[in-house]
C-alpha cells in the first residue's frame, strides 16, 4: 500500500510528489512550516490528503512548543492554525482538519489538560483523523463499487487516489473496491494539465496495482466517450456545496456535461469532510488561480512565447445537474442533493 | 506576414514549426522526400499548409527527374503522389491537393507537353493552389468577420492560423479580418496536448500581430464558458463530410459540446478543399494515431510511468449538430449541412 503521509518521532514523511513518477522519494519535515510549503507547492495535494497533512503539521508545530504557559501556547496555536487556512483555498478538507485540531484544542483545555498533554492530544487527533481518511475511502469503496459496471473503461481526472488521500483513495478507492469484488475495469486516466496528475500520479498508482489504465490527454475524453469506449466517470472533489454542486480540479466540468450528452454516469466520491455545508451552491465556493509557469513551462522549458496572458484556474465547478451520485462514506446520495446530503453533515 | 512556406529556386523553404516559439528558424528542403518527412513529423502542419507542402513537394519531386521518356516520368510522378498520400490520413485538403497536382500532369498530357513543359506546369500548379490559399483565407476573413461578436472574447482550439495554411490563416484568419473591420477581440487559446499548438504557435503567431491571447488549458475552456467568458468559438477543420460533420484537432468535439451547453456559437472557418463530398458522415473520416511518446514525453523528458498504455488519437469528429455555421471562401453554409455545402462542392 502506497504511504502518502505518515506520521514518525523525527517528523511527518511525505512521498514528494512533485517528482513522481521518475523519483520515488520520501522527505521527512521536521518543521510545520515545511509542512505548509509542502500543501503550497503541491508536494502534498489532494483534498483529503491536505486534511491529514494540515492536521499532522499543526500537531507537529504545537509539539514543538516549548513553554509552559498556557496562553502563550494558545496563541502560539493560533498562529499555526492560521497558517495552514493560508496554504490553499478551494479544498474544504483543509478548513474541516483545522477545524477538527480546534476542537481538539478546546477539549483539551476544557478537560484542564497540561500543555504536555495537549500537545500529546492534538498528535493522537491528527492520527485519528489518518486513520479516518483510509477507514473512510474503504467504506466509500463498499458503497460505490456495486454502481461501477460489471466490466470496461471507467474514466478518471486527475489523482483521487492513495496519493490524494491516507490511502486507498476516494474516486480509486472506489475502482480498488470494484476489482477487488471481481468487476474486470479498467482506467482511462485524463493526463490532467498542467499540473499532470493523472499522467504522474494516477498513472504510477495504478500500474503499481496491477490496474490496467491508458493514459489520454484531457482533450481526448470527450471523444472516446462518443465511441462508447467509456461505461462510467468516477472522479474525487475538493468542496461539495449543500445542493451538490461539486468544485473539483480544473476540467471535471468539461467531463462532467460530455459524460451527461454521451448518457454515462458521472459520479464523484468524497468523504463527508468534504461536504460544505455552509455554502448553498458552487458559485460560493473560492478557486484557487495558481502561477502561469505552472503551464508555460514543463521541465523548466517554455512551451509559450513570453509576451502572452496566461489564466490558470485550479478548479472549476460542476453544477449538481451532471452528478448521477455522491458516494460518501456514510452512503450514496442522488439529486435532489439538497435533501440527500443532509443525512451525511456533521 | 508570416511565411509558412515558400517555394525557391533551391527548394521549398517552410518554418520549423516544431521549433517555435523558442526558435524561429526557415530550413530549405530540397529533396520531395524530405518534405513527406516534414508532414509526417509534423515540422509542417495543419491541413491547408500540408496540401500546400504536398503540392510544392510533388512540383519538387517532378523537377528534379532528369530523363526525357514520358512513361517512365508518369511513373515516378505517381510514386510521388503515393509517398504524399501516405503520410497523414485525416486531412484531405492533402488528398485534394495531390489530385490537382494529378489533373495538371494529366491536362500537360493532353496538351502534349515535354517533360520539361510539363515539369514547369507542376511548378505553376504548386504555386498557384499557395496563392489561392492565402486568397481564400483572406475571402473567409471577409465572410466570417461579421460573425464574430463586435467585442470580447472568442475561444479557438490548435492553431488553424498563418502557421497553419498557406497564410492570414483559417479560423484566425477570421480574426485577423474582425479586428481589422474594428472590432474589439480578444483571443483565448487551448494549449492544445499533446502537440501544444495552441500555446506554441497560436500564442506566438498572434502575438507577433499584436493580437491579444491569453493562454489557456484544454480542460479550462469549458469553464470560462460557464463564467460567460467567450463569446464564441471559431475553429479550423481538417475534414468536413458532406453533412456537414467536421473532423479537427482532437479536443474540438469538447468544445463544441460545451460552447452548445452554454449557449455560445461555434464556427468552423475552411476552404472548399476541405469539404470531402464522398463521405456522407463524418464516422467515415480516418482518424489518425500518433506515437505514444507524445503525450508520454515532454521535452525529452517523461511525464508518465513507462509501464502504462496511452490512446493518442490525433483528431476527432463534431457531429454537425454542434455546428452554428461553416465559413468558407465560397460563402457562409448554415444548417442543414447536406443542403447548404452542396452548392460548394466542386
Amino acid at each position: 500500500m502506497i504511504k502518502t503521509i505518515e506520521w514518525t518521532d523525527a517528523g511527518v514523511v511525505m512521498i514528494d510528489q512533485k517528482r513522481l513518477p521518475n523519483e520515488e522519494v520520501y522527505p521527512c519535515f521536521s518543521h510545520y512550516r515545511e509542512i505548509a510549503g509542502a500543501i503550497k507547492d503541491m508536494t502534498v495535494r489532494g483534498a483529503p490528503a491536505i486534511g491529514v497533512a494540515a492536521a499532522m503539521g499543526i500537531a507537529l508545530g504545537a509539539k514543538a512548543f516549548e513553554q509552559e504557559d498556557h496562553e502563550v501556547f494558545a496563541n502560539e496555536f493560533e498562529q499555526i492554525c492560521r497558517e495552514f487556512a493560508a496554504t490553499r483555498p478551494t479544498a474544504v478538507n483543509l478548513f474541516w482538519a483545522i477545524d477538527q485540531m480546534k476542537l481538539a484544542f478546546e477539549q483539551a483545555f476544557r478537560d484542564r489538560m497540561s500543555v504536555a498533554e495537549t500537545k500529546k492530544r492534538l498528535v493522537e487527533r491528527a492520527l485519528e483523523i489518518h486513520r479516518a481518511d483510509i477507514a473512510a475511502n474503504e467504506q466509500m469503496g463498499k458503497y460505490g463499487a456495486p454502481l461501477l459496471p460489471d466490466s470496461g473503461v471507467v474514466l478518471t481526472h486527475c489523482n483521487a487516489g492513495a496519493l490524494a488521500t491516507a490511502g486507498y483513495g476516494t474516486a480509486l478507492g472506489v475502482i480498488r473496491a470494484a476489482k477487488e469484488i471481481g468487476k474486470n475495469i479498467e482506467v482511462y486516466a485524463d493526463e490532467t494539465r498542467p499540473f499532470l496528475q493523472g499522467a504522474r500520479l494516477t498513472c504510477w498508482e495504478l500500474a503499481k496495482d496491477n490496474i490496467g489504465v491508458t493514459l489520454i490527454t484531457d482533450n481526448m475524453s470527450g471523444h472516446f466517450m462518443k465511441m462508447g469506449r467509456i461505461k462510467a466517470v468516477i472522479v474525487g472533489a475538493d468542496r461539495i456545496a449543500s445542493n451538490g454542486d461539486v468544485a473539483n480540479k480544473i476540467g471535471t466540468y468539461m467531463v462532467a456535461v460530455l459524460a451527461k450528452e454521451n448518457n454515462i454516469p458521472f459520479y464523484v466520491a468524497a468523504p463527508v469532510s468534504t461536504l460544505d455545508p455552509k455554502l448553498s451552491s458552487g458559485e460560493q465556493i473560492p478557486i484557487e488561480d495558481r502561477a502561469s509557469t505552472e503551464i508555460t513551462e514543463i521541465n523548466g522549458r517554455r512551451v509559450a512565447p513570453v509576451d502572452i496572458a496566461v489564466a490558470n484556474p485550479a478548479f472549476d465547478v460542476t453544477p449538481n445537474k451532471y452528478v448521477t451520485a455522491i458516494i460518501t462514506e456514510r452512503g450514496v446520495a442522488y439529486p435532489p442533493y439538497t435533501e440527500s446530503l443532509k443525512q451525511f453533515f456533521d
